[in-house]
């Protein structure tokens, strides 16, 4: 059975991340492609390594006939979502893979975001997209708020062991190195060629990060206290790929036997052997995440490494993946490629 | 039914980007992967981004059990496969990604490079691998030479004008912009990162690039007289990709048609409409090859410009598209990936 | 003596390099600066490399005092300079790197800019600021002209061959890769990093680009005749540099002759050994240019290479280098940077 | 007063920008350039941007004549300067660039080099070259040991807290983004352009990298007690630069505070603004540090961000900086060059 899909806010980087990689889903068909500001474009005008698919032509999202559409993925600037998906006829599933349903508290999304949520009943029933940890409730769910890419990348290292209590609570400190497709494709002067590639550089350090709100929801909810992690990501000389450095208190041997048992079985999430640590490079335009564990010289300390592309795991890929959990279909359909190196 | 792969010269960047295509390749198994300085690692540990796929480790191409192999690929290092695949048991398919049977004539083999054919029966009976125009021959050939990634891309542009007269045959000018992969895995000095990284610089120019064996074979024979285009490669920082600038004399409509007429039904090569031209990015990482056609102001010039990816659809992906043709598969199978960009 | 020199356009890349080179000029003191849509900051403000040094706040154009100020470089958007030189009082010289006084003729600066000139008694005036052919008018001169940084480059490889009629007018092809910073600081969507990492592409082609008008006065005026070349930029994924190819029919050896000879005494220009061509990261923040000549296998083709970096010998250098001459000055003066590499 | 300058070990990068750097040296010469593997070419065939300087030939390390030399800059491999400066001529001076003399105790540099000292009465004399805070032995020192550039970019950020008591000295974590310059121009398939063009990473991490001695050493003595930082280095796709990103327990103000005093007469170190950070592009090819402080949302945590061009102020510009001050220059002198950017 094919699945007929819509992307809406197709002309960003993960809108035409998902089109690549719906292009060989065996079971899903794109039948709509939205795209306000280049509405009556083709999408592969706007992309032209997109130039050799079949695909509709780009539409302003109130053009969209969601009759048929089985599910929606919704890749727009943040704070569109709320009120769109509130006006979708029910049948219709939703993946939004922006910022308006990962906060479950509306105050803390109005802390974040800096305007009150409009949806706050469709708030509350939203599942937070990260698969490994909520797959059950994505199964059921007629809408899933995908994660920040950072997001994801830090809580694949993080969670099983707060979860566990195996590390200092107050003492973790993640630092991001970051390729510049997170930004997206709006025009600032400083995402210009010439302002990144030679200068490697921090932004939105010291608490100010807005993906900050997600770790303390995700993190105080599984210690049971609250958590507040030092986060500090940089934009590096590359487009995609996400590496955290996550320094953190507790016994190196014991932080990597929770993570090697936690994703054992999963197949999207690999666990270097101990002592070894990943590089951006080695996911790149795949759905995997790797994630390695170093002892330090010193007793107790340790550094957690996980990486993975933000357009595809951290975001469209993940999008994939949940949308095939909420369609019926094999969790890694469409997914299983490999990754791109050199 | 599913093909038994053998892959040797797998710890070069061809060989790895062959395992990342048959990754996802419905029809086809591998079941050997040679190295021989590398023998006795796993693949996962000579290239990270494939740690999650169940590989055969690496051993010496003499341990290799060629019994129930239906297909090798020869990803080696020029020179050493005319020995090898003479004297392999006759069942055995090759597709060789090597230079070693480009080249018909044993005068010009030994004229480029540098020594003379040690298996010149082999050679004779080799069909040259440029897909689109040797089909009919690769499906019954029980070897195939892979072709290279520049004389490849520049093929696509030029073959269909010089068949049918539409350009000045002496005056073909061919200006190729190349990502570093081209160069392989093997230490040089002039490939580390630190000199590449901030240096556009051509190379082997005026002549002396060992492609031209191929241009000068096929041109010729096309044209019915001797050919000898300019050819002027570059190192570009970049990994993947070329971009073949093609400046020739003929009139730009005429020549656009011949193209579009020609690849109208191929379904890996893309023309664009009249006065686009590509760029390299248009077609990382996917079989794809993009050609455009730009006028000049002066009436009479015109550009045709050409991109693929010379690691998937300059030598990998080709080589698959080949063994697609010589099992009996469909010819696409495995390689509908859509590039990856940004 | 110091001599008083305000930038205006500082904001811009060429405005900047202004800055670095006359921070360690000897006899040039910066002592206004201008930059409309960001007055009111400092300069180190917008440009973190330059904090450590002691410059005048950045002001709106019309809030400059040009008493007491010796020279202006005038590094402003095309067609700006017009009016404003105009209005400038009697005694500052000016050097003006945008694109406005070019062209002598008021008829060709309208085909190639789109709009009439407005001070077509100073376009009269201006000398065309291409510092190795037009010395003897740059010091005399009140109003200097910059030339565009690929009018640079490829007359520096054509000039002498064209002068001593070696090769053939009707058949020359210059083919550039060029760095990003070219296209300056304004915020294009083509010119984000992640457009432009690994995606190299040509633009402009088949006639298009401005710089023509430059070749296509230069070159027919030294030839006597018309003279129109073909001309295809590339954006390659790199800040600074400019390579350019061009390919002409005549014979090497006395092609390399003629510019060996020509640049024997040139501070700024060096010519390669026969057989040897340059890279961009043999010149980048210099003000070098280097130049090589490589035959082709069949013989009466020849291959001339020339590479600056764009900025500095292709406009901030060559204006400094032109006011050092305006001043009465060593031509070197602040020039003798050598180029920063890896 | 002219100085007399040898450089030993000339074909590395950190020979070639010794080389860069003297070229507009008011007061220094070099009278000879050695490069064992290199012996016999001229410098501008190993490093064409500097082809347009007047070099003496590249000899062998037993040819160099030492009579009437003032200084010696050795650039060589690690382990190679003990004995050969120990048998240097008495009135000579020597900055070394390697890690030879870094260590005052014979004990520590076992450990980390693997091997006994052979020069042991030498390495008490050395005096460790940083300059800013060992001026006054650097004055009157025959012998002065550059420090690692990882070295040198952390105790610019951590010197003055530990030696106020401002921060905790059991929790200082310091995650640095290298340049790949750092790595020299040595072959190494790690080193290649497409092993690191897509792929940041950590290496050494855990406490394995040898800068680790310096820190210890420093820090150790500067606090009264042992001090271990956590030190984790990681090659990102640039040539130049190093960032540190050092997280630590104290009041950002105070910390912020105590640098900005400590740095305000320093022509080469900039404090920015509190809440600042800097970005590697900020100071490359140039001999400035900058330093930025930034609070976080918890009280009593702060980042201490530093930032220094690992080829300049991180080594050969530092070395500049030390002759002057040994040779009874202006400690800036020839280290006046502004940063290139972009």
């Amino acid at each position: 059975m094919t699945h007929k899909i819509a992307i809406l806010g197709a002309s960003g980087y993960t809108g035409a991340e998902l089109v690549r990689l719906i292009a060989t889903h065996p079971s899903m068909e794109i039948t709509a492609l939205s795209a306000d500001r280049k509405a009556g474009m083709a999408m592969g005008a706007v992309y032209p390594q997109l130039r050799h698919l079949d695909l509709p032509p780009l539409v302003k999202i109130g053009e969209v006939d969601f009759a048929g559409v089985d599910l929606v993925f919704a890749a727009l600037p943040h704070g569109l979502s709320q009120a769109l998906v509130r006006d979708l006829p029910a049948p219709v599933k939703v993946v939004d893979l922006g910022a308006d349903f990962r906060l479950r508290d509306p105050v803390a999304y109005e802390k974040w975001y800096g305007a009150p949520h409009v949806a706050v009943e469709l708030q509350k029933q939203a599942v937070y997209g990260l698969t490994e940890f909520y797959r059950e409730e994505i199964r059921g769910a007629r809408l899933v708020a995908g994660t920040g890419c950072n997001a994801a990348v830090v809580q694949y290292a993080l969670r099983p062991l707060i979860a566990a209590g195996l590390i200092d609570l107050d003492r973790i400190i993640c630092d991001l190195k970051n390729g510049i497709s997170g930004a997206g494709r709006s025009l600032r002067e400083n995402m210009l060629f010439t302002e990144r590639w030679t200068n490697v550089e921090g932004y939105a350090q010291g608490g100010k990060h807005r993906h900050l709100g997600e770790f303390d929801q995700e993190f105080s909810a599984l210690a049971g206290r609250p958590v507040e992690i030092v986060f500090t990501p940089h934009l590096v000389p590359a487009s995609r790929g996400v590496l955290a450095d996550c320094h953190v208190e507790g016994d190196p041997r014991a932080i990597h036997a929770a993570l090697a048992a936690r994703y054992e079985k999963e197949p999207f999430v690999t666990v270097l052997p101990f002592g070894e640590a990943p590089g951006t490079g080695h996911v790149t335009g795949s759905n995997q995440c790797h994630i390695g564990v170093i002892g330090d010289r010193v007793p107790g300390r340790a550094l957690v490494v996980a990486t993975l592309d933000n357009l595809t795991k951290g975001s469209s890929g993940q999008a994939v993946q949940n949308a095939n959990l909420m369609l019926g279909e094999d969790e890694t359909a469409g997914l299983r490629l490999a990754p791109v190196f050199p």
